[in-house]
This record gives C-alpha cells, sequence and structure tokens, in this order.
C-alpha cells in the first residue's frame, strides 16, 4: 500500500464525463489499496474565461482580486470530483488551499508555496477517504487566495507529494509521455521510459510543454519520482526520477525545438565590467525572457552581445536595447526573427564525448547552417534559420537513433 | 456621514458593463462620505450553470460539494467588483465568508447565519475601502464553506447590516421598488413609498418576488432599515421598515396572487387531536410547501381538511395523503389543479372594519366565486378558479384605490 499524489490536467476534467472517468481512474488507486490525494486543474478553457474577465475590467488586474476569481475554476472542479467519487461508492473530500492548507509568500498572482500542513489530509485519508486539493492555489499568512501562475498545479501536487512524503506523484496528461521529440514533426519518435530531473528540465524548459518547469525543480529538490502518464489510456507513462545507472547508458534522450525566436546581436560592445548586467537588467526589468546569451573572446576591447528572445518581443527588447547601445558606444544593432533554436539533452554527453561535433556533422551535411551555440553539461543547442527547423529536427533525431516505428 | 450596506443582485451584475455601473454606483456613494460594505449575487444564469454541473454529476449532489461548487459564483463577482472600484479610484477589498467571518450552522445549501465577526470589516472601512462580501455563503464550525440557499444574498446583507449596525440596507435590484401589485397585470401599478416588514413579509410570501422573506424576517428581527430600489435609476425605491404612524393611513398596501396552485380536500375527516400534525407532519417531511391550510368546524365529529400546494407537486402531496386518509377512515379526497390565490396586504386592516367584506363583494361583482378564505392580522386571501386571477387583481386594485397613472 502506497500513498500516491494524482494530478489531472484541464483536458483531462473538461466536461462531466472526463471528470466521472477521473473518478473512476481514482478509484482503481483506492480500490488497489492506495491512499490517494488528488490534485485537480480547472476545466479547459474556464482559467482563460476567467482571466479575460478579469482584464475586461482593468488592463492590469488588481493581484489580490485577480486570485480570488482565477482560483474558483480548480474550486468547481474538486467540488466535483468529489460528487463523483461518491456517486461511484468511493468516499471523498474536497479541501480547498486555506483548509489543507498550502501557505504560500505574498506574491499574488505568481505565489511561491512556503509550507503545507498536512494533518487534515492525513485524517481523511486515515478515515479513508480521497482527499481533492484545487491546484494552483494557496493563502497568504493574512489568510487571502493566492495562485502560483499559469500551470501551476503541477507545482501544487509535486509539493504535496513532498509534503506528505508520497511514494509516487502521477501527472495525468493528454499525451502518453515525454517523447524523443514532437512526434507531429517526426513521426518516428517514441516515447522515453525513463528520464532525469535535469534532463526533464532541459526538454521542458526548451519546448516540451508537458510539465511545468518549476513541478520539475520541486521534484527533483525532495526527490520526488513523476511519473507522467495519460488519463485516457493504461500505459505506463515516463518516469521522471532521480539519475539512475541505466541512464547513463543513453546518450542523447531526446532533440527540443524553439521556433519563433528572434536574435538580437549588439555589434562592437566595450569589453568591461558591468556592460552585460546593464543590457540584461533593464531587459529582466520589462519582463522579458532572454533566452540564449553568448558573448564570444573579444577583440582590442570590444566585442559583440547576442541574445534571443521569443519574437514578439522583439520589439520591446529593441526599445530597451537602442538607448543603451548608443550611450555605450556600440556599433549598432543587427536583428534577424527568422531563427529557430534545436537543442539535444541527455545526461550521458557529460561521459561521452564528440556529441556536439556529431550535431555539427548531422546539420553540416543536410546544409543547415548554425549561426549560434550555445552548450551546457546536459544540452547542446544550436541557433539556426528557421526555415529549417522541422528538417533539423529529424536529422537529429535520426543521427543519435532515437526512433522507434512510426507512431 | 452613514454606514450603508448596498446588495446587488444577478442582473444588476450579469455582465462586465453592468458591474463597471455598480462600481459607478457605489463610489457615489462612498463620495458622499458614507462607509459602504457591498453584498454581491452571482452574475445572472451563473448559479444555474453550476447547480447543473452538480445536477450532471449527481441527482442529488453531496451538500457539502456543493456548496464548494456553487459559492464561487459570488466569488468571482466580489473580484470583479473591487477591480472595477480600484480601475474608478477607489479603494477596495474583498472578503470571503471565511474571511469575513460569516460563521454559520452546519445545515449545507440551507445553511442559518449564527454570528458575523465585523473586526476585519470596520478594520479595512477604516482604511477606506468598500468592502465586497459574496453573498449567500458562509463558513462552518469546520471551516467549511456554506451556502444559505437560493436568494440567500438578500439574507447575507441584512446580517451584515444588523452585526454593523448600519444606518440602511439597500437592496439593489432590476425594479424600482415593491408594487402596489404586478405591473404586468394592473398597468395602473404604483410603487409603494414605504410599507412595514409585516406587509412586505405576507407580500413577499404571496409572490411579490423582490425580496427573500428570511432577509426580511432578519430585517425585522434587527429593526434594519431597507431600501429596496433600481440599479439603473436614480428615484428613490421603497423603504421596508418599523411601523410608523404614516402607514397606519393606508388601509390596503398591495395585491398578490399566486397562480398555479393546486387545492386538496380530505373530506369527512375525524375531527380529534393528532390528525392534522399527522396529515402536514407527513407533507413537510417530504419537502413539500403546504401554502393555506382550511379547517372548518366539524360536523357530528367530523370535519373537511383542505390545502393547496405548488400544482408541480400535487402528485407527490397525494401520494403522501392517500394512505394516510384511508386509515383514519376519510371519505375519499377532492384535488384541483386549476386554482389560484388572491390577498390584500394592508397593516391599516387591522384597525378598519369591513375591510374583508369589501373584498368580497368586488369579487362577487364581477362574477368570480370564492372557493376557499383565509385571513391574517394583516392579510385576507381568497382562493379562486386560476382562469379568473387577472380579473381578480385588477379587481381587487381598483377596489381599493391603489393605482395612479398607468405605469
Amino acid at each position: 500500500m502506497a500513498l500516491v499524489v494524482q494530478k489531472y490536467g484541464g483536458t483531462s476534467v473538461g466536461d462531466i464525463e472526463k471528470i466521472s472517468h477521473v473518478a473512476k481512474r481514482v478509484k482503481r488507486a483506492r480500490d488497489a489499496g492506495h491512499d490517494v490525494v488528488v490534485v485537480v486543474s480547472a476545466m479547459a478553457g474556464e482559467t482563460n474565461r476567467l482571466v479575460d474577465l478579469c482584464r475586461q475590467v482593468m488592463n492590469q488586474p488588481d493581484p489580490r482580486e485577480y486570485d480570488v476569481v482565477v482560483s474558483t475554476g480548480e474550486q468547481v472542479v474538486v467540488g466535483l470530483l468529489s460528487m463523483a467519487l461518491k456517486k461511484a461508492g468511493q468516499d471523498a473530500i474536497s479541501l480547498l488551499g486555506h483548509q489543507v492548507a498550502i501557505h504560500t509568500d505574498n506574491s499574488h498572482t505568481r505565489a511561491r508555496i512556503a509550507r503545507i500542513t498536512d494533518g487534515k489530509i492525513r485524517e481523511n485519508l486515515k478515515a479513508g477517504r480521497v482527499v481533492i486539493v484545487p491546484g494552483f492555489q494557496g493563502v497568504n499568512e493574512k489568510g487571502d487566495i493566492t495562485t502560483l501562475g499559469r500551470g501551476g498545479s503541477d507545482t501544487s501536487a509535486v509539493a504535496l507529494a513532498a509534503a506528505l512524503n508520497a511514494d509516487t506523484c502521477e501527472i495525468y496528461t493528454d499525451v502518453e509521455g515525454i517523447f524523443t521529440t514532437d512526434p507531429n514533426v517526426v513521426p518516428e519518435a517514441v516515447k522515453i521510459p525513463r528520464i532525469s530531473y535535469d534532463e526533464m528540465l532541459e526538454m521542458a524548459s526548451l519546448g516540451a510543454k508537458v510539465l511545468q518547469i518549476r513541478s520539475v525543480e520541486f521534484a527533483k529538490k525532495y526527490d520526488v519520482p513523476l511519473h507522467v502518464r495519460s488519463t485516457f489510456s493504461e500505459a505506463e507513462g515516463t518516469w521522471v526520477t532521480r539519475e539512475d545507472r541505466e541512464m547513463e547508458k543513453v546518450v542523447v534522450s531526446g532533440v527540443t525545438f524553439e521556433k519563433n525566436e528572434a536574435k538580437v546581436s549588439i555589434r562592437h560592445v566595450p569589453d568591461h565590467p558591468g556592460i552585460a548586467a546593464r543590457i540584461f537588467g533593464a531587459i529582466a526589468d520589462a519582463g522579458i525572457n532572454v533566452d540564449m546569451i553568448i558573448q564570444n573572446i573579444s577583440h582590442d576591447g570590444f566585442t559583440d552581445m547576442t541574445f534571443t528572445v521569443p519574437k514578439g518581443d522583439l520589439e520591446d527588447a529593441l526599445s530597451i536595447v537602442r538607448p543603451i547601445a548608443d550611450e555605450i558606444g556600440a556599433k549598432g544593432i543587427l536583428t534577424d526573427d527568422k531563427v529557430a533554436k534545436v537543442s539535444i539533452v541527455g545526461t550521458g554527453m557529460r561521459s561521452h564525448s564528440g556529441i556536439a561535433s556529431r550535431m555539427f556533422q548531422a546539420l553540416a551535411d543536410d546544409g543547415i547552417n548554425i549561426q549560434m551555440i550555445s552548450t551546457s553539461e546536459i544540452k547542446v543547442s544550436c541557433v539556426i534559420e528557421s526555415k529549417y527547423t522541422e528538417l533539423a529536427v529529424r536529422v537529429l533525431h535520426n543521427a543519435f537513433d532515437l526512433g522507434g516505428d512510426s507512431v
């Protein structure tokens, strides 16, 4: 008998029929003898509806009141799922964020979980009930509702699993798990049975949008085994766990990509301390997410500084960078909004040499020019012309023998 | 400077535009120097949507979880209205039922308010904020959300006004106040400027569906002056207050009616103690609302027992009454589902004689036969054939000179 935290996303609870399906799934785990805590998202589309209502009132909604409004999406689902379980003959109880309680800091709309008191959950589990908790929300020390930011339900689930010292945290979604790359681009992409937290972090941040990145950080920190799987299938999904020996055999786990990037190069930047901080501090203050930053060695006291941002943020980024470039005496700014980033990820590359060069060669063999390169311990990323994205992904997937049969 | 509780119903907050309108209205009261506490309903239609979701899961939704789900309707509106006020330049804060706190008993879906702690509200009023509270909901001693039953927002508002010792409780709705009768039936019906709690109780229970009856009881008990008025007009509405001298001059304040009634007569019932309790206890246990009950003097130890119920409840009522009638040796049951009740209401009739007979004469003059009569201190009700309902209402409205110009 284990303690399992199950998290169901918005598409898994999108209507009453689906909620009943989830209830059956939860009951099966309970019937198998497990204690089950369920974390749910709002019904698909509901959070957007609520956010839209807020924006109709205020362009920049008041954060505290925004949280009061949008947290209702999950609240509705906990009540409905609890009823569906009771109807299926399984006792259940919903506990809201302030009842559990899930204590957060005071950063409305993007709060961080500080601590979770587990007495009320344990007491109800002991009484044989399934406990259902709304994802995405908590309560600050004033007793006000806070929300964790979009996708926060994954984080709620992992945090609960950590606090309860659960055996597993199952993340139910509408895909079968984490794939070696996007099956829409490479039909031969296969499900990865096991992946490390670090690999998942690189995959998540690079565009495999299955798991919220904060939840993976949380899972890594507290060593919570994650099982990402489909609500609509019995198949095992992908386990995201601490690195183990098995994983070391695999050199590259997956190929990820990010289209719709834009590249900004500031030319002939004086190479002295504080310049980079000045530029990227100003961009961060504007809430723009910089992805890659590349600075090569300098010549005669000057260097070029290049970075990428989401295409939609290019104009904003330029309006910030231009005056700074003038001020520091740079020789101009080059931009390109037709670039993409392709990356290979794998813990195995730490102990295997030649992985990066094999990547570069594979791209070159198909005439794809590499504009920028950036590497980490378990990842190599290349910026290329965006029209080659799909080709590059297929080429790399093939070069590292990731494929199975066509899915 | 006064302390005012304002309550806005579902049609008054039905969309963002209307919520902005309400915000302006609230701000005006604040600008006039008043402290303002606002109680809101869910957006029109939203509670029905949520109830429907619950019923899709369970025919008889689990009461605790039902409250978790349906209470979100009001929660959304408090957040949106608070934002709308801030946007209009007026500081505001929403406080949910468990934050205020509005303590109720444990009767989920039809909870009763036990007490209200006012510290948090007063503290925020003192800081210059408008305080916005969701109607219809509270919290039980376990910290679970409870709801007060449909229309409960009126009760929330009056209870808050009582707890805060407010100067007025304004009930904003989509009509201009309480009318002498339904203007759809009698175009000459006029707004009643002032009416007593008792009259309002008789009016409300008889079909003038503007105010929830429990809220009027509450207002009477704690002597809270109510002002029922339109959200969409500046005109004074109807004041519902303690009886005053002015009111005594008015003999009849209004004519009310209830169509869709059904009449059940149990014939030849043994006239001994406990029979009535037996019959109506069983009906009440089934949750059926009996309206009128008439029992005339007995003959030779037997009497007839007649009562009315909503037409839709007739079959259920009969299935309960039939076995009891057999058992006590009654001589059969007569039913009629084509009856209606018309009533005249007025505190003045206590000190004026001849009111009832004037009513009977007016009906007789137009050939309307009276099937049953029931009277209270400030009300006379007659059951008539339902097809005469509108005619009877017009005749009575005219007989007691209630009309103004056509509205």
